[in-house]
């Protein structure tokens, strides 16, 4: 049995653990950010002062194995005009669990009985704060949704960190020094994978485990946030905040369609990551891209600032499951 | 196996289910009125067009097996300020799931399964609509919330009725056919037990049953509803909606403590139903009344109109089982 955590957020977390649910002879656990303020969730962090749930929401819903009405039912988005207009009802159910227990985590491992969740899902910290970014010339921006329009080409990124001190989750330490593989990634590299590194104790944990780190590149580029970055710039920013080089990168080697292309382009301007000539042996390559067309969810106000291109689950499943059968 | 039916709504059935869920060698099923249009279920109603949830919600609470925290977490009701104010979290997973899945009916069962329910719980009615009188003096009245306001001393009832047509569930149908005793009650007369029987369909389904009718007579008259009356009133009234007498009538014979009648008048009005020399062979007389102070839910607008003399679980459960028993 070979423990395996995720690192990350929202989108990149949920296809990363899709795919990683049906491999046998592994434990999960999803360390999830907690610097998601947008949406539902932002409406919830500033209504209620719960916890940003949307992240955590859609890993339950990932590692869920319950029947797939309820796995629905957890993304299911209110249309209708009125007071829960938007609102995702999973987004809810976390804010209520966390009301009636009085403890997130609590709520979060009561909602993964629910909804009978193989793994653990961990909020990466049980402190409430906003993400801040300080420029290079100057700015101070606060909030995660905030910072997504903020273009670091023109506002260079000085610093990245919380208004408020942000510790660990114990529980989230202890995976980490349980683990056998750390995934980094994939995710919004901003917003919702450094958010994670960044939090205190996070580097101290990462560099006391005799974990492998496992980076697996994002395949697209964030618009005006990492704007054409190759896979070196990648790995070495990542890096960098984890203060520990990883012992395998995976590159995904197949190209987009021409349809996935443009239709990224058209969203987000920046286009795909591109390899540079990154020497490295830790390097695994393999064809992890999805073909699927994403449909616009036109109930998600926020669904314009997702990647439209994605990891294949059951691709990077497989690859991964390759990389801990080899390495054994 | 002795299948037993309630029917009923919200705190009545409410506290009958909960004591009749630990009895062994039986099974269960809640038929549930669908009038309510009040608090949170209003806005429900009004704002997503669902079937009104809040008497499911409290039936599901009733048979749930789930952990306490969960069946609490049902019960939740929103505090803060903002857009949730007020609603039950129950309330919105109901209507989250008549969402999903297109049918309220099949929304319960979902829930049923999820909320780990022993038994199940059928709303009368598929139909969305309201209930309506017509008093005495002309006028008429739409909507459970607004009749409730109306005194019936003052504006005497001449038909109570729905807007729409309104027909039976046939799946509590089938369970009244099927059922071996049926209790009508107890509940809030005009507003949760009537809503039941003047459903199309239900009256037929009655007389068709060989099923023994049990009648649980209410420890308390309804402010302005059913002021003065004795128990002879409550159930010469029941059988006339029923289109059938009563096998068995039960009737509390215990005092309210003087603590209960006061705070009970002071509250309603109009005190405690008078057992009249009621000579009846069918009637089973024990002590059932609950000495628990009931505390005042202050997120709950509604906890006002709630009767604060009730059953008590365990004794009402034990006098149906012994009814059972003896009769078999």
């Amino acid at each position: 049995m070979k423990r395996i955590v995720t690192v990350g957020g929202g989108t990149g977390s949920y296809t990363v653990l899709s795919g990683l649910k049906n491999l046998k002879n592994v434990s999960l656990t999803a360390i999830v950010s907690m610097a998601d303020n947008g949406g539902s969730t932002r409406v919830l962090r500033d209504e209620l002062g719960v916890l940003p749930p949307g992240d955590v929401r859609q890993c339950l819903v990932a590692l869920s194995e319950h029947t797939d009405i309820v796995r629905k039912l957890m993304g299911y988005r209110f249309e209708d005009n009125g007071s829960l207009k938007g609102h995702s009802f999973g987004n809810i159910f976390l804010a209520a669990l966390e009301k009636v227990t009085g403890d997130f985590s609590k709520g979060v491992e009561i909602a993964s009985e629910i909804l009978k969740v193989r793994g653990k899902v961990i909020p990466v910290t049980k402190n409430k704060a906003h993400l801040c970014i300080n420029t290079t010339n100057g700015k101070k921006v606060k909030g995660q949704v905030e910072i997504d329009k903020i273009n670091f080409c023109k506002n260079g990124l000085k610093r990245i960190f919380y208004d408020k001190k942000v510790l660990l989750n114990p529980k989230a330490k202890e995976a980490i020094l349980k683990a056998d593989y750390i995934l980094i990634g994939p995710g919004n590299y901003y917003e919702s994978l450094i958010p994670n590194l960044i939090v205190k104790g996070f580097h101290e944990a990462i560099k006391k485990t005799k974990a492998k780190i496992i980076i697996p590149v994002n395949l697209t580029n964030k618009k005006e946030h990492t704007k054409n970055w190759k896979v070196s710039n990648y790995v070495n920013e990542t890096e960098k905040y984890l203060g520990r080089n990883a012992d395998i990168v995976l590159i995904n080697n197949e190209a987009p369609s021409q349809n996935q292309i443009k239709r990224y382009k058209l969203k987000e301007g920046d286009g795909v990551l591109v390899e540079d000539d990154f020497p490295d042996k830790r390097v695994v390559r393999r064809a992890l891209i999805s073909h699927k067309i994403i449909k616009y969810d036109k109930s998600d106000a926020r669904q314009k600032y997702k990647s439209f291109i994605r990891h294949d689950s059951d691709k990077l499943a497989k690859c991964i499951n390759d990389i801990i059968e080899n390495i054994k």
